[in-house]
């Protein structure tokens, strides 16, 4: 790319939407206060993109190989009898980054406990290093080599550890979630070598193996790690997330997760309904009344406090999620509703991202099978969580329900036991869109795809962002390649062919886009 | 026992309370048309009470032995694995009745289909005779023997198939449901014999393998044997329920059953509740709603049209409960709670008896297991039953319960789509008091236990009984031997020694007083 097109890219760049109302309205955000971050929009080394994408053209059957070879090793981290695939995952991941000359680590995480009190290993987390130059910003990536359960009879229309391409789209587990974007990465860094082109950033990967199941054992590494490891790390970039849209997006934010559990308690055992029904006021009558009080018919939280704790939405905000390229009728047909909760783009949207919701999960210790059963159960936890957004605390969140459920049960006047237990409480992560490395973002994207990214954010938790935030006090950015239409944790997840390979040439261009970010002490 | 002495004892068994309201009150009954029984007071043969329960008292430890050998036969009919145990048990019991010299059948009832499309034999009915003299009244006695599940790991004290004395207690799966109450009738057949003298009345069995499932193919066997093996029964004689306290009881009703399911659908398949919570009407949610809507905290049946169909509670029933033996504390810390529905005696029987309930059982197709998981789940079915009484009939249950939870779900607005279905929908049964039977039931627990029944109902449904009333017409009486603390259905069931064997004798005697019942036309 010459430097006046470069040049002309930038400015455009900084004319598109961002999101004003970083950290003065989230005022609770971690700013990394040490660094005056300025974009210059010439280039120190030249930038030679069209030979690497052409290298990357011409060796994508080679990528696609290896993700057949990784997708099919059954890495499901919830399936104990499979722990063994699960090491040799791990291995297999640091095997192919040693093969690209990293200074690779398998960092032993200790143990995991079962229900049952049986101990099991967990999945050693891989590290590695390409750079140690001082001269050079050095980003972070993270990622999992972990998937979801699969069986080919959920539905699958292919065997779901056989990587399979039809119609362009490239089929099996994990093949989006997260397999692909790691290697993704992994061949971004080989194409530089490849070409012995000089790596434009020192790239460090960490990639864990216990992720869909909830990262056991990856916050106390992170901890453990942060002066050694991370303490020369200046951007963590994760990708383990998809766009909105056709179009390429950039992700900014994600709601946190306070996950509760209301016990009631009543008989010392469950009770035969015929026998007992009609003289004692059964734990299921009471739950079911709690859980009514949660939540309108129109999707209201009914919780005191909940509504009130969040930030109004702004005229930015707004402006922007109306800029987005989002179809509500294509989001209808794809769930298979015939009406959402919120017809016009921007409330749904926002009632997506940055409104909180409440969500009745399931109840536990009730009858559960198919057919009939006459039972009054003795003890019945419901089980619901709140997508809680800034400014919602999780130790607030829980006062705040807990207090409530037990008013409600309360006035039922019932002799039974409430218990009300937040179970997790995982907080909210939202990025500051004005930090340079969502312009850089913007500008790989461009260099790529010929367009500008929407800004997205994500309805669900990426627990991790908001431990490298807490720990490190770096930026972070989310910069996904998953299509919106890929599937993850449904049968037939895939990845399309398409944005597996720019995806890889998007990560070339976002390495070049982080070195133009000059640091200056202030 | 001397025929003065049974004269005033068959007076005061007149005097006993009973309940009044019989037929006039409960208009859809069907009354017995045929037969005007009048109840003599003076014996045709005389009764030789005392040799007989010498021969029960001396030869218990046999009776004990042939419990043990039923019990370990895992006759559990819900397993089908366990199958094969099941037709063996069918052909213990058919041995056991060809060994007292009675003519006897195992009637084939045909398959089972199973959810998964498997076909399996159902256990076949074993139906006896013993006896055929046309100027004897016959009776026919129901009885079962398949069991409930057990596993030592749920909690059982000792192993469930293995009869084991504990205390006086004899435990094991099956025990009192029904395998001994099964046996006491057939060693009462056995006394007689033994002691070559003559039965009272002629003595027919039809004992299936069904029972604990739903009686599948009974139905129709009864149906069709509707002009052949039941043509000549006079009255049918149920042992498969238990006492309300230590003092011996009859039972005179039960209650039906109208079993809902509620299910309510929405996007097509489970969504992910980060990702899409805040963008549609839940199901669950919708669905809690609905059920909250069904019973009051404090135990009031919401649905309009239920309270106003049950009978009042008249005066004679409200002294007869008054005078049942029943504690209340040893209700509560039976169960193990510290309030019930009801505070006094009468309220709580006739709530659990006489008046209908709602229990709210389980819902399938939420999130059920242990742990947490973050799922919107697309489809929910909320199981319910309505425990119903006369004149509650089910069709009209279940127009009543459709329309409330139609015009309910109508004022949500919900998108989502509500089906209602009625799955089971048993009758109550209920005798009439002032029938013979009954009469012949107090003087037969007179004579062993020297005191006057409870007469009580059950709050559970035992369809049968109202089959064999309606198929049959014939006069049905249920005379229970078990103990009110029996655990039936649950870990570690017993029947005491002493209810097995003096329920023996109370068998034998009612035999005697049955045939004192004599019948002419009118």
């Amino acid at each position: 790319m010459s430097p006046q097109k470069s040049k002309a890219i930038r400015t455009e760049a900084r004319k598109h939407p961002q999101v004003q109302f970083g950290m003065k309205k989230y005022p609770k955000m971690n700013r990394p206060g040490l660094l005056l971050i300025l974009l210059l929009s010439s280039s120190v080394h030249g930038f030679q993109y069209t030979e690497l994408a052409n290298y990357v053209d011409s060796h994508q059957e080679e990528y696609i190989e290896a993700l057949r070879e990784w997708v099919a090793v059954e890495s499901d981290s919830s399936n104990i009898p499979k722990r063994s695939d699960l090491h040799h995952m791990m291995d297999l991941t640091a095997k192919k980054l040693r093969q690209m000359g990293g200074n690779v680590h398998l960092i032993d995480i200790g143990n995991q406990e079962l229900p049952d009190g049986q101990i099991v290993m967990l999945p050693k987390v891989v590290t590695a290093q390409f750079g140690n130059d001082s001269n050079k910003h050095t980003v972070c990536i993270y990622g999992h080599t972990d998937v979801q359960p699969a069986k080919l009879e959920d539905g699958w229309q292919t065997d779901p550890f056989n990587l399979t391409e039809l119609n362009g789209n490239l089929y099996g587990r994990g093949a989006s979630d997260n397999k692909a974007p790691v290697l993704a990465w992994i061949h971004a860094v080989e194409a530089y070598k490849s070409l012995n082109m000089e790596l434009p950033v020192n790239v460090k990967f960490v990639v864990e193996g216990m992720e869909e199941t909830g990262s056991n054992g990856l916050d106390a590494m992170i901890q453990s790690h942060k002066d050694t490891f991370f303490s020369d790390v200046d951007y963590i970039i994760i990708s383990d997330c998809g766009w909105l849209s056709r179009k390429p997006a950039l992700t900014y934010g994600t709601r946190g997760n306070c996950y509760f559990f209301a016990e009631v308690e009543g008989p010392k055992q469950d009770l035969h309904s015929g026998v007992y029904g009609g003289t004692v006021i059964e734990p299921m009558t009471d739950l079911i009344g709690l859980l009514d009080t949660l939540i309108s018919p129109s999707g209201t939280i009914l919780i005191p406090g909940i509504n009130e704790a969040v930030v109004p939405l702004y005229d930015e905000e707004w402006k922007m999620m109306q800029d987005i390229q989002f179809d509500l009728d294509d989001y209808k047909s794809k769930i298979g509703v015939s009406q959402l909760m919120y017809s016009n783009k921007v409330d749904l949207l926002a009632h997506r991202w940055r409104y909180p919701t409440v969500s009745i999960h399931g109840i536990e210790g009730a009858f559960s099978d198919p057919g009939t059963k006459t039972v009054i159960p003795a003890k019945v936890t419901g089980k619901f969580s709140i997508r809680q957004v800034p400014n919602m605390e999780p130790t607030v969140v829980q006062k705040q329900v807990t207090d409530y459920l037990q008013s409600m049960f309360a006035k039922r006047k019932s002799p039974n036991k409430l218990k009300v237990t937040m179970v997790i409480g995982a907080r909210p992560w939202i990025a500051d869109t004005q930090d340079l490395l969502y312009e850089a973002g913007k500008l790989a994207v461009k260099t790529v795809f010929n367009t500008f990214p929407d800004l997205i954010r994500e309805g669900g938790t990426i627990p991790i962002a908001k431990t490298f935030q807490t720990v490190t006090g770096k930026s972070i950015i989310m910069l996904p390649i998953g299509g919106f239409d890929d599937g993850l944790h449904s049968q037939n997840e895939k990845i399309s062919r398409y944005n597996y390979i720019e995806g890889t040439k998007l990560f070339i261009a976002y390495l070049h886009e982080v070195s133009q970010i000059h640091k200056s002490r202030v």
